[in-house]
C-alpha cells in the first residue's frame, strides 16, 4: 500500500463542453498529453479539477473514466475525494479504492470550518476510512479553504488514527512547516509540493516532487529543472523557474483558471471553459493570450525536445 | 410573486438521526414547534440546517418533506438552494418552485470564490433563473463564506439581472450597508436581518424582519423583544435581547450547532447530532448545559405565557 | 475620579498648516465650533486626531493647547495617550494628569501586537499606571489595529489590575460583546460607541453616548436622532442616521480623513490637510465634494436651528 | 552610493537593562559578536530592534551609538528609521545621513495604511529624500504591517519616483514575487531575504544574502549553510537549514523576543529584556529554554570552529 508521489504530478482539468457539460471524451487526450510530456501521475477533481463546482455523480463519472483511460498504461490516478459533505466523500473514496486508484487525497471542509486539529483529523478519519486500502494524502490549501493548522502537528495527531495516511499535499506557503513535515517521523511521509511558481525552492528544502495545475501545460519546463537542480545547474534551474513564474503570472492576469484551461486548448486538449464562480476570457483575450505566450516563447517552452 | 420575510423566520436545523442519517420523521415535530412558539415562516437547507454537510440527494428530501408537512398549514417555506456547484444549486431551486416554495434563498460558492461583484451576480443569476417564479434573496453571510462585497452595490447590479430579486438575508454585522439596502430603490426590497444576538439594533435601524437559529428554540424571547419595542417600551426589549445574548453566549462555548441542536431535544424536538465537521457534546457537556439553562431561567422564558 | 462620556464626544482633527506644520491656533476656533454645535467634550489625539502621524513633542503640544483653550469653558477635554512606544504613552498620561483632563484614553499597540489578553492588559496599566488620578478607557478598535480580544473578557480581567479604569472606547461592530461590557459589573462602566454610522443601534442596545468624527462637523443631525430616539419618535431617528449614512458614505469614497478635515474646512474650522499615509484631496475632488454636500442638503443639516 | 546587503545582515536588538531602559554600553559587545561570528553588516532599530517600542530619542541615541562603534571597524551600519510618524522617520532619516550609515530601511506606516500603492510610494519618497545621499530599502513585512502591495509593482512605480531605491528588505513568503524583484529592470535592485528559516529557499532562487534577526545568534549555522550550497553539497545546506528551524521552532514557543534576546544573553551578550507588548520568559522558562537549546546542540553549532 505504499505510493511516494515523486516527480511532477499534474492536477487535471476537469474537461466540459462549450455549455458547461461534462465532456469525457476529452479524458484520453489528457492522459495521453500527460504521457507524451513525461508526467505519470494525473491527480483529477482536485481543486484544478473544480471539484467544489462538480456534481457527486460528475465526479464519479470523472473517477470512472479517468480509471477506464489509465487503466493498461502508464498513468498512474490519485483522487481527490474531498468535499464539504462527508458523505459524498466516502463515496468517493469508496470508489477510488475500487477502481484502483493508487491513492486518495482529501482536502478541509471549508464551508464550517473544523475548529480543532481533533476535528479536522476526525474529518479525514472518517473519509480515508472508506478506502482503507488506499493511501490518504491530506490536502492542505489554507489560501482556498480557510483552514489553517501547522501540519507537522496534523501528522503528529493523524498518524495514530489515520492508518492509510501516507502523507500530504502541501499547498501553503509556508516552507518552515514544510521542513518539518519533511522530517517528521523519520522522514515517512511524502509531501508533494503544490506551489508550481517556486517548486525549485521547495527542492532545495528536500522536496521529491509537487502536484500541480502548471504540470498540465509546461511539464517539459519542470521537467528540465528538476534535471537542472539535480545535476548541479542551479542556474539553468532558477531560468526554467522563472518560465514558470511568467508563464503563471500571465496567466493570473486573465483569471487562472479560465486562462489555464485556453492554454490546454492551445497545446490541441480542448478541457472547454471553466464553470462559474471562475470565469472565461473572451474571444479578444483568448486571442491576446495566445499572442502573450507566443511571445513569451511558451511554445518553444513547451516542445519535448527543447 | 411578492414576498416578505417579515417577524421571525426561523432557520432550521436538519435533523439527523443518532448515526448522522437522515431522519425525515422529526420535521412535523419541528413545524409543530416553530408554530406552536408564533413562527410561521421555516428557512430550510441554509448554514443552520447544515447544507454543506448534506448530499444532493438529502437535500432534496429534505425540502420535499418540509413541502409536505408544511402543505396545508399555516407555515410557510423558503427553500435555501445555495451550493459550491451551481448544477446542484438549479436543481434545488427547480425543485423548490415545484414544491410551491414561498422564496428561495442562495449564498455565494466560498470555495472558489467570486471575484468580482459580477461573478457573484452572474452565478446568483444562474441559481435564480432555475425558479422563474419564485422570489429570490442572496444570503450575506460573509463570514462563513468569505465572500465579501458591498451589498448595496449587490442590490444596484443585480436588479437588473435577475428578475425574481426579491431582496437580501443579510447575516452581515455592516449596520450602515443595511440601512443603505433597506432604503435602495425606494425600499422595495426585504432585507431579513440575520444576527439574533442583536435584532434589536436592526429593528431601531428599520428592520421589519429577522432570519436565524434561534428562533427555532427562542422565539418567544424574541416575539416580547419585537412587541415591547414596537410599543416603545425600549427597557423591555433590551432586556430580553440581552435573554439572548446569554442565551447564544452560552451555546457558543460548547460549540454553536451541537449544543444549539442539543437544545432543541431539550425542547422535546430531537433534531439529533450536528454532523462533522461540526461537532457534539458529550453527555456531561449536554447536562451541564441543561444545568445552566435552567439557572439561566431559560426554559421559563421560552414558555409560550411568559 | 468619576466620569461618564455621555452624549456626543467629538474625536477632534488635529490642525496643519498648508506644509503639513502643526497649527495650534485652529484648536480655539474647534473648541467654539463643537460648544455653538452642543458637543461638551472633546476627545483629542485619537485616530482622528492623526495620532500615529505626530511626533511626540506635537503631541504633548496639542494637549497642552486644548488644556489651555478648554479652562473656562464648558468644554471637557479628554486625552488619547495611545502609542505603540508605552514610555511615550505614560509620557502623555502624566502629561494629561497634569493638564486636568477629565479622561485618558489608550489604543493597544498594534506593530507588535499583544499576543495575550494578559498582554493587552499589562501595558495599559503601565499606561494608566502614569496618570493615577485620571479615569483610563481602552480605545478599541480592532479594524485599525488588528488587535481582537473579547471586550468582556477585557473588563473582567483589567478591572483589577487597572484601579482607574473607567470603561471602553467601542469602535467595534460586535454589538454582541458591547451589550455583555453595558451590563458588566452591574452596569459600572461606561462604554461610550465609536461607530457614528450607528450610532442609533447602540442607542437601542442602551448606549449614552458616543465618540466620534462626525460629530465634529455634524452634531445636530446626531443631538435630533438622539432626542428623537429618547422621545419615542424612531421614524425621525431613523432618518437622522441616514443623513448620517449618506454623510459618510459620500466623505468615505473621497478618502475618509482627508475629506472629513475638508468639510471642517467648509464649516469655516480649517484643520488644513492630513499628513501621509491619509490623502488629501485634490482642487477638483473638493469642488465636487463641496457640491454633493449641498445636493445632499448638509450645510442646512448642520445649521443650528434645523 | 552603490551598496549590496550581501552574506548575513543581523537585525540587531536594542539593548535595555532590567528595568526597561536603553542599555547603549552593549552595543559594543553586539558588534563585537557580530565580527567574531563572520557577520559585518548590522542593521539597527528594525523589528528585531524593537522600534516601534522605542522613544525617538532613544532611537537616534541608539543610532549614533552604532556608528560611533562601528567606526573604524569593519562593520557596516544600515539604520531603520521607518515609523508611523513621517516626519521622526524623516528625523531618523537625516541623521543616519550624517553617520554616514552605508543604507537606511524604512517599513509601511501601519496604524493608517497607505491605500494605494502610490500612497505608499509617497510615503517612502517622503522619507527617502530627507537622506538623499544613502541608499533606500523598502523593509516589506506585511505579517506584522498588514500593508500589502505586490514588490514587482513597488519596484516598477518607486524606480522613477525615488532616486536613492537601492531595493527591498523581503520579509515575505511569497517567493513569486521575490523572484520578479530579483530580476526587475535587469537586476539592478538588491532584494535581500527577510526569513531565515527558509533562507536556502531564496538561495536555490537567487538570493544573494538575508536579513534576519538569527543571524545574531546563530550565524555560523547559515554561513555553512551559504557555503555548502554555493559548493553544491546541498544535503549539508538542508541541515544546516534544518538547525535554524528546530532552533527558531524552539523560541518562537516561547515568545520568539523575549527568547531570542534570552538567547544573546547565553552567549555573553547581555541584550536584556524585551519590553512591552513582548512578553519575557520567567527564570523557569529561561532555565528550560536553555537546557532545549544543550539539547538541541545549539552551544556547539555556533562554535566558530564547527
Amino acid at each position: 500500500m505504499t505510493v511516494k508521489l515523486h516527480g511532477l504530478v499534474a492536477a487535471t482539468h476537469t474537461p466540459f463542453d462549450a455549455a458547461g457539460a461534462l465532456n469525457l471524451r476529452v479524458v484520453e487526450k489528457q492522459a495521453k498529453h500527460l504521457l507524451a510530456t513525461g508526467v505519470r501521475t494525473a491527480f483529477i477533481g482536485g481543486s484544478t479539477g473544480e471539484s467544489h463546482s462538480l456534481a457527486i455523480d460528475e465526479r464519479l463519472q470523472l473517477a470512472q473514466r479517468w480509471a477506464d483511460v489509465a487503466n493498461g498504461s502508464d498513468l498512474r490516478v490519485v483522487v481527490h475525494v474531498g468535499s464539504n459533505c462527508l458523505a459524498d466523500a466516502r463515496t468517493l473514496a469508496a470508489q477510488a479504492e475500487r477502481l484502483g486508484a493508487v491513492a486518495i487525497a482529501a482536502l478541509a471542509p471549508s464551508y464550517f470550518k473544523p475548529k480543532t486539529l481533533d476535528a479536522l483529523v476526525a474529518c479525514c478519519a472518517e473519509v480515508a476510512g472508506a478506502a482503507p486500502g488506499v493511501p490518504f494524502y491530506f490536502y492542505d490549501i489554507p489560501v482556498l479553504t480557510g483552514v489553517q493548522f501547522p501540519m507537522p502537528d496534523f501528522l503528529a495527531v493523524a498518524a495514530d488514527r489515520i492508518p492509510t495516511l501516507a502523507g500530504i499535499k502541501f499547498t501553503n506557503a509556508d516552507l518552515m512547516a514544510y521542513q518539518k513535515c519533511l522530517r517528521a517521523q523519520d522522514g515517512r511521509f511524502d509531501i508533494p509540493w503544490g506551489v508550481d511558481e517556486y517548486l525549485l525552492a521547495a527542492l532545495a528544502l528536500g522536496s521529491a516532487g509537487g502536484v500541480g495545475s502548471s504540470y498540465n501545460f509546461a511539464a517539459p519546463v519542470y521537467h528540465r529543472l528538476i534535471a537542472a537542480f539535480a545535476s548541479g545547474d542551479v542556474a539553468t534551474a532558477r531560468a526554467e523557474q522563472f518560465r514558470s513564474v511568467q508563464l503563471i503570472d500571465l496567466l493570473a492576469g486573465y483569471g487562472y483558471m479560465g486562462a489555464a484551461k485556453a492554454v490546454m486548448g492551445f497545446l490541441g486538449v480542448e478541457v472547454g471553459p471553466a464553470r462559474l464562480p471562475n470565469t472565461n476570457l473572451t474571444i479578444e483575450q483568448t486571442r491576446s493570450l495566445r499572442a502573450s505566450l507566443e511571445e513569451l516563447g511558451f511554445f518553444h517552452w513547451v516542445q519535448r525536445q527543447s
